[in-house]
């Protein structure tokens, strides 16, 4: 009867013990477990998070921060960056949170004056890579692109017969509302992921970032219970004290983020290590992982 | 700066259109949107969930509605009828909510007794498929398995090397927490996943069936702070006010749920609908479905 005890055991996260590797990434230590890994990181493993591409976004619950990542989205960064320093987002709400889907704020009077930003912006779907560009695929097959894996700490695919690259709806990726017509978005309306990753919304919606710090601030909210799970009143809605850039606010308003470099030999041990799962616990390794399962780890430096 | 209105538009789940469809499924009709294609189902494309399978565990929220699913996992099904019907569950509580992977209820003190069940039963973490019987497969390619699709109204997957097959952990699916010992659980603990589809779970941990409703009532609970997400503290606890069967409860307090045969034409159509999303708002159909993406419509009949 003693049942809970074990409860610590079970579906546990971490910890886990590698015992075979198959190409192309290099095999991870045996018995190494992600801590171990992580432990055994090098400084030079771990990338600052720019304070210019890094966001706080204020509910009265906490504080949601996000990484925008300008090589993928550079317009709709730049317009988001601009509507942030201009006060836009300060007092808009949470409109919609939607099961298994996306939460989305923006502004429900459609009062508020964009300033010098841009309403809509040519569409930012998918773009030429180079070669010479950072990308650590993933070895397993993929449902929905060629390719998939990592670029700049983001997840993403490529098409070798296009030469593309986009990003991934995985859990926690943020991205820019449009109306039908492709262009029509410019990020005044944006959403994070808080579901199955929708990657049927891939080339279809410009990403901008990723939550790193605060979704579960998001994705535990009421859902809303009108259709797409917009709230019905006002009153449901979920406000957004302020939205401010991180190089905006005062040093000791700031959380110094490190982010692990996912072209480092530590995070090819990581994939290795999720992708064979062989401990105490996991009785069949899954010898496979998809793009959005792969943890990105995120430290706060200023903490230590 | 009319911004909200196209909201309604954008990220639409349905109303797509269909432009195109690869073997093997048939082609749909075209122009059909989801809604048309259940509109135009027949009665006998859908199945009454048997109320022998359909458990009702009454939060103070409301009542989320779980089909189990005996023929993977008729031993755990079997053991937690027994507990539910010896009132184990009534009184205990979720004491813990990991974000983006799962809610998990048991009893948090550790005295219940389970009665006339079992603690712990052998793990039917998978099963040999018969050749007859029903299985939809996809036609895409799944990162974890070789094959995916539907089996009775449940996501599926099947290794025809092996000739096993096995339930998968989607969003909503409901497993059994066991110990280190593969054999260690026997339905005293559950969990259901609230976040993208942890798959290295597949073949580690009996499935044992669904959230059909409600499941929303667990999703947006508070995150737990310890690790795994167990709740802190006893008050931090949802409690379970019951759980019973349908087929024990009062007709007048029962809902008629019916589900859509996922081996009929009209899921056929439903899964080129989802693959092949051309519509106003699409612009770049992913023509490919992963098993967790597929929605399984559940309709409450009494409501008509």
């Amino acid at each position: 009867m003693a049942r809970l005890a074990p409860l610590i055991a079970l579906l546990i996260l971490a910890a886990p013990q590698v015992v075979a590797a198959p190409p192309p990434p290099p095999p991870p230590p045996p018995e190494a477990s992600m801590a171990d890994i992580l432990a055994a990181s090098a400084p030079s493993d771990w990338r600052m998070l720019d304070p210019e591409n890094t966001v706080y976004m204020q509910l009265p619950s906490g504080r949601v921060i996000i990484e925008l990542e300008p090589r993928f989205a550079p317009r709709h960064v730049a317009n988001i960056k601009t509507l942030i320093r201009e006060g836009y987002f300060n007092g808009l709400a949470i409109v919609r949170v939607q099961d298994d889907y996306v939460v989305q704020w923006a502004d429900p009077d459609e009062k508020r004056s964009v300033g010098t930003a841009a309403v809509a912006l040519k569409a930012e779907f998918d773009r030429l890579f180079e070669r010479s560009e950072p990308f650590t695929p993933l070895p397993d097959p993929d449902t929905y692109a060629p390719s998939t894996g990592f670029a700049d700490g983001f997840p993403a695919a490529r098409d070798p017969a296009t030469g593309k690259t986009w990003l991934t709806h995985c859990y926690g990726m943020v991205g820019v509302g449009r109306d039908n017509d492709a262009d029509s978005g410019g990020g005044t309306e944006l959403y994070a992921v808080i579901g199955h990753a929708p990657r049927q919304l891939d080339r279809n919606v410009t990403l901008v970032g990723r939550v790193v710090r605060g979704i579960e601030l998001m994705s535990s909210l009421p859902r809303g219970t009108e259709a797409l799970g917009f709230y019905k009143t006002a009153a449901e809605r979920t406000p957004i004290v302020s939205v401010k850039l991180a190089a905006d606010v005062a040093a000791a308003d700031r959380v110094s983020l490190v982010a692990l470099r996912t072209d480092s030999a530590t995070f090819q041990k990581l994939i290795q290590n999720r992708r064979f799962r062989k401990d105490d616990w996991y009785k069949t390794p899954a010898g496979h992982i998809d793009v959005c399962n792969m943890p990105l780890p995120v430290r706060d430096f200023s903490a230590k």
